[in-house]
């Protein structure tokens, strides 16, 4: 099946950066066949064609970094001190169940699909409902349960090791969907955990990923237990590799950005939630300096809030401006590839996803020009970091399919996912407002 | 007339943050005439009612710095280091003319109408052209003549003294609109124009605003010459008082602080503009602490690229916790109370609009909670501060009357009044491309 999209205003996002305005794209099933100037445009006659009028076509974002079950936790003690003791452990402990973590992440890919994002890395538990919960929405994502101690979906002690040998053969395989393995940090693991996890990363050859250098207690821990920093204790543990994805490393150090270069470790940037949380801000400049691959993260709805990578731009340029004292310092235009085929990298589909070139799959999105806060456009990569916002995309293609036309679910009901979700979360408020 | 609003989540922003969930508010002519918890709703079969379907209601916005007479210099140049001298000054120069600044105000206005900013303080030139702009639009404001040697609306040297003493005692008395003065910097102007735009601010008893302590070479060069801060400089001229609006005060010091609170000068905080211009962060918890008022400003279009506080608000939060290294402070009630009353304050606006208490002006914004990004509501104030965008907001109201309804203006078509703007916009646009 064909689909032409035609009169857009395309952003290849290629090694050139190559753009046709006005420019169509033919679609032939889930594969971009043809893309380029309206001059060029195929006959219309026998394919299904959608006009863009003027929108920006951008390559489905790609969004490195989220707990997609944790939607119910969204506003819930945002500006407490002691937010993760008091309300996310408790609440995840006493609350969090399959049902609940598959209706939140219906709910949480429905918001990233409207959203403009088509892939995403999830690192929370019950990843096979989640895996379920993407398989229906028609996502993409790699998906990686977390291990920790004490866990919300097993008995046992680290028992994310256990689900993951049920969890990864089941999944691997699939079209859209990459089963993956989380340790949660390394100061809720031990080396024997971490080991354990990398072995099952290396035993099917999936992703692995790990909040690191998030915290400063974390970097004080492990300088007076071990005198070194995590990233150099993971090296010296055989952690890191090409598969290892490290969220935030805000607290990276030259030597430890020397260590993520060698091993080929890619780097998650959530500035939202750092920035939030008031951690810092990770040295993203001279990671890219060093051809460290980062994208971008929202990290989860309870950190980041929105689950949108507009807001995420426009902060990563604002934040690292100001941090290098550079007004030209994360230029838009780089801002954009870091959302799309700098994430794509990062997360190791940049031969899939992540540009609008012939051969790859047809992840698109369509963000509309026509709205009060876009004009006039002198950069079109400038309005979307400086000026777009997530109620701005319009139509969105993932796999080749619509999943948003003129910013409503094509698939679902918004309304029914969010009463599904709402249904769910009666124990939750209850403790919730206990604990407030 | 009265018109009644029902079913809202309604955030009053009074001394007491007082909610009415769910709530009412009466609306008689223009003014706030009762606000309540429905079940005290009065007798709907007389009034003309509105569904507010769980809306949060909050108080108009209040911007307190911006230039509406920028739109066409949106997305141009924003990562270039020279762009001041590049892109604004011969630009200014060399193409605003009346007619491109009334067309940009009115667009500009629509912008902030539709984000829920209800009033703005605006500083730029033909600011006649642009009080008739927002006396059409029906948008509350002050508006200030920018004094500066070299402007293009005047021929003379610091022609803006002149154009005030027509343009002032025209506008006088006027009901939503105040006109002002605002010398565009210290490092723009001369002791002499200075001191005679205080003149006229004393003398017609109106708001007089200023950029101050922005730019590092401004702090510099006044250190070199008269070793003093501008803030110290202007205090020992006898410029501040309570009229005065200073606009950034980024690298004010302990000492300007102390003179800008004993002098009773307000400051409108534009994180935004200030921070994507790698300029720094205003230290305005400082301020707060000693009592100064401080309102939220987008800056013009250029500089902050979107006219809406929501932007404006994630930022200040996201910054000024990491700049304190706290994640408690500016929790999103005090953010929400920046944009609203403590902007009213700042403004001198206070006793009229800024809440939704009885007897005040019927400025009035709903923002819908049932978009993807605002489920679930723990926190009201969260919601608005970390999840909200300005595409949510769905009525308005200003002076009692509707100016947008269901995300749409009542009064003007928004295709149109771009239009216009873009048919004002030739010569701009060509010598726009010369200087690219
Ligand atoms: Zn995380
Ligand atoms: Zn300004």
């Amino acid at each position: 099946m064909q689909t032409l999209l035609i009169n857009l205003h395309i952003l290849t996002m290629d090694e050139k950066f190559t753009e046709y305005n006005p420019g169509y794209i033919l679609l032939k099933n889930n594969l971009i066949q043809e893309v380029g100037p309206m001059s060029e445009v195929p006959s219309q006659s026998k394919v299904h064609t959608l006009d863009g009028k003027g929108a920006f076509a951008i390559p489905g974002m790609v969004n490195t970094h989220t707990h997609i079950g944790m939607i119910p936790f969204r506003s819930l003690g945002d500006d407490t001190p002691d937010r993760l003791t008091r309300f996310l452990f408790p609440l995840e402990n006493a609350c969090m169940t399959k049902e609940l973590a598959y209706h939140s992440g219906k709910y949480a890919i429905a918001e990233m699909q409207l959203a403009g994002i088509t892939t995403f890395f999830d690192m929370y538990y019950f990843e096979d409902e989640l895996a379920k919960a993407t398989d229906e929405m028609g996502s993409r994502a790699i998906l990686a349960e977390t291990v920790l101690e004490e866990a919300c979906d097993s008995r046992e002690a680290y028992g994310g090791l256990t689900y993951c040998e049920t969890f990864i053969p089941k999944w691997l395989g699939h079209d859209r969907i990459i089963p993956a393995i989380a340790p949660h940090a390394p100061y809720t693991n031990t080396k024997d955990s971490l080991q354990k996890a990398a072995a099952i990363s290396e035993k099917y050859d999936i992703p692995f990923s790990i909040h690191l250098s998030e915290m400063s207690f974390e970097m004080k821990q492990y300088k007076d237990e071990y005198g070194k920093t995590p990233v150099e204790l993971l090296a010296d543990w055989g952690i890191l590799n090409n598969r290892v994805l490290a969220a935030h490393c805000i607290f990276a150090t030259e030597a430890d950005i020397a260590i993520l270069k060698e091993q080929d470790v890619a780097v998650a940037h959530c500035i939202g939630a750092n920035t939030k949380s008031a951690k810092g801000i990770a040295p993203v400049q001279q990671m890219r300096d060093a051809g460290i691959r980062v994208g971008l993260g929202t990290d989860g709805p309870s950190s980041g809030n929105t689950l949108d990578l507009f807001t995420q731009m426009r902060l990563v340029a604002n934040f690292h401006k100001t941090y290098l004292q550079d007004r030209s310092a994360f230029p838009a235009r780089e801002i954009v590839k870091m959302a799309t085929i700098d994430g794509a990298r990062a997360i190791g589909l940049a031969d899939k996803i992540g540009s609008l070139e012939v051969g790859k799959k047809a992840d698109i999105v369509l963000v509309e020009t026509d709205s009060v806060n876009m004009f006039p456009i002198f950069d079109p990569y400038s309005a979307l970091v400086y000026s777009a916002n997530a109620s701005n995309v319009r139509d969105v293609f993932i796999d080749g399919k619509q999943v948003v036309a003129d910013k409503q679910l094509t698939h679902e009901n918004l309304t029914t996912l969010r009463s599904n979700l709402d249904q769910q979360m009666g124990d939750f408020r209850i403790k919730a407002l206990e604990n407030s």
